[in-house]
């Protein structure tokens, strides 16, 4: 055996004495490598960081170990001072959530037990726990619907994965996919993975789906088996990547009902305003869709992964069923112990429910919609700051937190520049976004905690940057290590 | 704000702070459900379990929170005491690992910082380590191959999907998979998914594919465009789930080439025993694969999730070629930020591959080495232990870590009953497999700490339980709760 301590297993009753001492190398080297950073993410772009890496993460695989301690301490620093970290109110580009503390510690317990949820002998209360929480997330959704269910993703992707796979298997191969310009790129890519045409995209000038735009769309879909209009699934979007904009969901549920076409709502960053009584109203109708995609690592505050697919009728679910002997034999079924395989295209699967289960039991619906309102107070504070700036322009006041805005009289290349140079010099994690023609930065709030200063002082390194933009294209420190050159398009980095 | 403890972020400097009462919470709360527990699960059966479920549980998402404490506590605690251990000697069913202690500990700082896989402005140290730890697992699969690459995947599962999605973006939708009776049911489930033809199952009356067999099999496809036989991914097995068995690779891998067809060969359980000096000709022959899946949350001792699919030659991944403009605009790539999309089928990703890196630099080769030889001696003992002992039959040697066995003169139904009865007393966790047209108990070996008196032991709980059984079928306290019936075959459970 190796030294005992490296050695030494997380579960059992010597499993806490075990984790207790890693632990805490793991919260100083947190410390320590935030201290470091000593900001959003890690000066010098991508050249400098990899640098970095590669110095303190080689050999990857030594001969000899170099012990717990030295590796721990090492590559958690590591990772923390490389980090691009969301709980920096200047960290704000992307659907990236800061998650809970309590959530985090959480999922320890789940890492150190590792229940596996493909069979009920690996995950006893584990896989109860996740049929508790599954059937409380559906009751969110679907209220009312006495057969609602809701299956455990690895986000919203897998989410729209299986909502697509239900689609093909009920309505058979030759769905057709009708969605918005406005729809996450996982849609398109879910089609190509089950071998079902490509999408049909409906134009979203505006930012969301015209439910008469679908309707047309539906009418002049190629004919199915008896001449009418051929089965669909169509896909709204409750909360979009680029603005955060919600297609007008009854509207194109009752385009979908006209047609006796299925409805799928991408509901990854909008779906949890359910809980939260004052802007629940932003997602009306989602009851309305056959399927919701949600994702609590975004605004819901929980490390990754935590996705669900919300059905409106388990019936729906059926295509999943599934079982393999030595999983789930018939006869142990038959015998009471329950089979799981249909809940997931995957096997092995990570409790992922705990840390859900655990923040909303602590939390409450009460305390869920405060971060909720925290969040939205955030966004229109920065959209406030914007408005008022005559060095900025605003796309248009927020929906949801996301808050579009741009230098005024910047161009579309200059605004992308400006991006990667707050990226490369560490002072922001700022996105970007197509929208109304125009490039624009993106400013996705998702921390709850973000003080009015902190939001002024992310406005001024933007108009300052701009300020003091070079006029010509330069090509700093940062640039990509060569040797990785060939999966990037073989460019040096250029942060203009 | 929700009390401010609640409502603390895990990241940032002040994170470490608020994770450490909560950690010392999920510490306590894990030993305290150890301690409830007092055995590899927790007797009484799925009834008895859901119920503790739902007593501690319930409301899942009360109007006003319980606060941190007590739901962390209470959870945690919950989780532990209903879970099936596999750090307990007795836990033995599946490919369900105990995890290290020091990968537990890494993961906590993956959900702390909560990087995302999708974007280098999400993670850019966790996408560089990602690289690096890739790259490692690359060319330990594919050594000398100078192209060979390796994807994260959330198991054996997920990579399985990708390799047969792989074979027909490369070899077109006609592709036609040939497997063996003893792969396993994932691959299956992924040609269903893909679209594909159902694969084609070579028998396997000896537990392994007979490469003359494979040949056949080959020639007898269906012709292609050019008359000859069309595309094939033959699919073979290095570590069935059943008896741990490995296929003859290095023949598997001629009639492959043969044919001109891919191989594939699902590693999740053998990969690793790449890494162990005195183990690695068991698996010999995998470098002649086009891809290979691998497991480190098997034989690996990983939490969950912690897959990977290595290929030879990373042209073969050009299908995964993607982009999303708001996550790797192409002037961004352009500029030098990586661009990461191509990397996975999934966009938000955990940096799951921080717990790996810091297991391989913590125990380097030898420690992994030493772990495996560990539970392989654990293995060999226990089949010895079989062997003599009258009362029990052994199936044959293990391959690797998995041992058939089942009492002298008990049927098949007997067999499957006795497991059942070990399960809902709590005594302990054993799988099932048929092999040579009968049926076994299984003891899936993956802890390496595993000492001569607890497989004595185990064995002595199943003969005891074999002498005792019921001469008749009884129904248990352990009966399955009603309310979730209708999933479950309806029928109260039966532990004969």
């Amino acid at each position: 055996m190796p030294a005992a301590a490296e050695a030494a297993l997380a579960g059992g009753p010597a499993g806490p004495r075990a984790l207790r001492p890693y632990l805490d190398l793991v919260l100083a080297a947190l410390a320590d490598g935030a201290a470091r950073r000593a900001g959003p993410l890690p000066p010098g772009g991508p050249r400098a960081v990899a640098a970095r890496v590669r110095e303190a993460a080689r050999p990857v695989l030594p001969d000899a170990g170099v012990g717990a301690e030295a590796a721990l301490s090492g590559l958690v620093r590591l990772l923390a001072a490389g980090a691009a970290d969301p709980a920096d109110p200047h960290c704000a580009a992307h659907l990236h959530a800061p998650p809970l503390a309590l959530a985090a510690a959480a999922d320890l317990a789940a890492g150190a037990l590792n229940p596996s949820l493909d069979s009920w002998d690996q995950a006893p209360a584990a896989a109860e726990l996740e049929a508790e929480v599954a059937a409380a997330v559906a009751a969110e959704v679907h209220p009312g619907a006495a057969r609602a269910d809701a299956l455990v993703t690895t986000g919203g992707t897998e989410a729209n994965q299986l909502a697509l796979l239900l689609a093909r298997e009920l309505l058979g191969p030759g769905v057709q996919v009708v969605t918005g310009a406005n729809a996450h790129h996982s849609v398109h890519r879910a089609a190509w993975l089950l071998g079902l045409r490509a999408p049909h995209v409906v134009p979203t000038p505006r930012g969301v789906l015209d439910p008469a735009a679908v309707r047309d769309a539906l009418g002049l879909l190629r004919p199915g088996p008896g001449g009418a209009p051929g089965p669909a699934l169509v896909v709204g979007t409750a909360g979009t990547t680029d603005t955060g904009a919600v297609d007008p969901l009854p509207a194109l549920a009752d385009a979908a009902a006209a047609h006796g076409a299925r409805l799928h709502v991408d509901a990854a960053y909008g779906g949890l305003l359910l809980l939260a009584p004052g802007r629940a109203h932003l997602v009306a109708g989602l009851d309305r869709a056959h399927t919701v995609a949600l994702d609590l690592h975004k605004l819901g505050w929980q490390p990754i992964a935590a996705g669900f697919l919300a059905v409106r009728d388990d019936a729906d679910l059926a295509p999943l069923a599934y079982s393999a002997d030595y999983l789930s034999a018939d006869d142990d079924t038959a015998a009471g112990l329950p089979a799981l395989l249909h809940r997931s295209l995957r096997t092995t699967r990570r409790a992922d429910v705990l840390k859900v289960a655990v923040t909303f039991r602590a939390l409450g619906r009460a305390g869920v919609a405060e971060l909720v309102e925290g969040t939205f107070a955030a966004a229109a504070r920065l959209a406030e700051l914007v408005g008022a700036d005559p060095e900025l322009e605003l796309y248009a006041p927020p929906t949801l937190t996301t808050v579009l805005f741009r230098p005024a009289g910047a161009d579309d290349a200059a605004v992308a520049a400006l991006r990667r140079r707050l990226l490369v010099d560490g002072h922001a994690v700022l996105g970007r976004a197509e929208a109304g023609g125009r490039r624009w930065l993106k400013a996705t709030l998702l921390n709850p905690h973000v003080q009015h200063g902190d939001l002024r002082n992310l406005l001024k390194l933007v108009t300052e940057a701009h300020r003091t933009a070079p006029a010509a294209p330069h090509r700093p420190q940062g640039a990509y290590p060569p040797h990785r050159q060939h999966r990037e398009n073989g460019t040096a980095p250029d942060a203009r």
